[in-house]
C-alpha cells in the first residue's frame, strides 16, 4: 500500500471522538480512517496521568497495526497528558487536539481573554493554558471543569431545561470574568454546544476542537505529502473494546451518522498490543 | 492463619463500594477487611455483561491473592451480570448486592408494588426483578435506570435543587405507579438517599443495599463458622487500579471516614492475576 493511501487512525476513550471522524470526513472526503474508541475502560477524564498515558499507548499500538499514517488523538484528556509520550516513541506524526484548539483560541480572541472548559483531566492538566501562554503571553486564561457535561451529553439530554440549569452553575464564573473565547476542551462538548452558548450568549465565540483538529489532520497531510488523492471511495473501519448499553444510539448522536459494522477488540488484545 | 481470622475480601468498579466497606465495618467491628475498587476501568454501569464479567473475575482472583475467605461484589451491575459465573468459578462464599436487597424489598412493601433503580447494566439485567419474582411473584415492579445519579454523587452537588429536579424527572414514573418500597441499586445512591427521599415522601421506604448486604455477611460468616472473634484490631488494606482526580475527597464521601493509606495495583497486574 502507498504511504498516501494508508489509513489516518484516530483513538479516543469512547465515543467523543467521532466527532472528530465525522469532521475529517467532512473535510478530507478521500481519506480512509481506521477508529478505536476504547469503550471499555472509558472515561479517561477523571483518571490519574499514568494511567491514561499507558491506555494511550495501547490505543495507539493497536492503530499502528492497522498500518496508519498519522495517528489523531480525538480525546482531550489523553492529548493534555499523554501526546509527549508518544511522540517521543513513535515516527509518524501524532496530532493531538490541543494545540488546534488552543492556535483557534488565539487567533479568534480580540480582547485577549479566553475561557477553556473540560474535564477533570484536561483542566488540572492546564494544557490549554500552556499551549495558549506558549502562543501569547499576554492573553488571560480562565479555566473550569465541567463533569456533569459528559454524562448529560451522553443521556442525550442536550436541550432540556436542567442542562441550561447545569452549564449557568459551571460557566457563570467565565461569563463574569468576560471572555470572548471559549474553547470547548472535550470532544462531548460540541453536543451541548447550543445550550452553552445560550448562556454566554451570542458575542463569544466557542472553538470546537473537532472542527480545528481535522483541519490540522489536513494540514500535516499536505506538509508530509501523505494526503489520499486516489478516486476510490474509502472505507473507514471502526473498532471498540467494549458495546456498552445504548452504543448505537449513542455513537450515531456523536458521529452525526449511521454507524456502519462495529469490530470489538478484547482488553486482552489491546493491552498485548501495548507491551 | 486460621480461616476465621482470614479477610473478607470486597470488590467494586470504584468507590462505592465504601459504602458498603462502612456498613460491614459498623455491624462487623471484628472482621478485616481488604479492598479492591478497580478505579482505572470504573464505571461498569453502562458496559456489556462480557466486559463487566471479564473484569469482576480479575477482581476475584486479585481478592483471593489476599486470601480472603468471603468476596462481596459491592457493585450492583456486577452483582447482576457476573455472580453466577464467581460461583461456578470459586469454592468460598460470593456475596452479591442483589440478592439482600431483593429479601429486603419483599419483606418491607406492604402493598405489593416495589420500585427499583439502578444503572443501564443493572436495570437492562433485570436483576432485581428476577430475584424479587422468584421470593413472591405477585409482586409488581417498577425498572428505571438514573444514569445521572453516579456523576451527581461524585460530583458531591448531594443537596442542591438541580439533583431534586434530575431525581424528580428519573423518579415520578415510579412514584405515579404507587410503589411503597424502592430499592437503591447502585453503591452510589445513599449519597442521594435525602433527595430521592424528598420525591418519594416520607410513606414510601429506601432500602440500602449496603446495610443489607452487610447483614447477609454477617448471616453467611455465622453460617460458615468463619465469623472472626479475635480480640484484635482489624487492619484493614484498600487497593485500587488508579488514584483519579478527586479521589480521596470523593471516596471519604463514600466511606463516610478519613481514609487510610491506599495502595495502587497496576492495570497489568490485575489482568496477570485473572488469567
Amino acid at each position: 500500500m502507498s504511504r498516501e493511501s494508508r489509513p489516518i487512525g484516530v483513538f479516543d476513550s469512547g465515543i467523543g471522538g467521532l466527532t472528530v471522524v465525522a469532521e475529517i470526513a467532512r473535510q478530507l472526503p478521500k481519506e480512509e480512517i481506521v477508529y478505536f474508541g476504547d469503550t471499555a475502560r472509558l472515561p479517561y477524564g477523571p483518571k490519574s496521568t499514568p494511567t491514561v498515558t499507558q491506555f494511550a499507548i495501547q490505543d495507539t499500538e493497536f492503530l499502528l497495526r492497522h498500518d496508519v499514517k498519522v495517528v489523531v488523538v480525538a480525546c482531550n484528556t489523553a492529548s493534555s497528558v499523554a501526546v509527549d509520550e508518544l511522540r517521543s516513541r513513535y515516527d509518524i506524526p501524532i496530532i493531538g487536539v490541543i494545540e488546534p484548539g488552543a492556535l483557534a483560541a488565539v487567533s479568534s480572541t480580540l480582547i485577549g481573554k479566553v475561557g477553556v472548559i473540560g474535564t477533570e483531566g484536561t483542566i488540572t492538566s492546564h494544557a490549554y493554558r500552556e499551549r495558549i501562554r506558549q502562543l501569547d503571553s499576554e492573553i488571560e486564561i480562565v479555566e473550569q471543569s465541567c463533569p456533569l457535561f459528559v454524562p448529560l451529553a451522553e443521556e442525550g439530554w442536550t436541550d432540556r431545561e436542567i442542562t441550561l440549569v447545569i452549564a449557568h452553575e459551571y460557566l457563570t464564573p467565565l461569563r463574569d470574568a468576560g471572555v470572548d473565547v471559549v474553547v470547548l476542551g472535550c470532544t462531548h462538548y460540541p453536543i451541548l454546544k447550543q445550550t452553552i452558548q445560550k448562556v454566554f450568549g451570542p458575542s463569544v465565540t466557542l472553538i470546537d476542537s473537532a472542527e480545528e483538529t481535522a483541519r490540522d489532520v489536513a494540514q500535516v497531510l499536505a506538509e508530509f505529502g501523505i494526503a489520499n488523492d486516489s478516486g476510490e471511495e474509502p472505507a473507514h473501519r471502526f473498532f471498540v473494546s467494549d458495546v456498552p448499553h445504548r452504543f448505537k444510539e449513542q455513537a450515531e448522536r456523536f458521529l452525526g451518522a449511521e454507524l456502519p459494522n462495529v469490530e470489538v477488540v478484547g482488553i486482552d488484545e489491546l493491552m498485548a498490543a501495548g507491551r
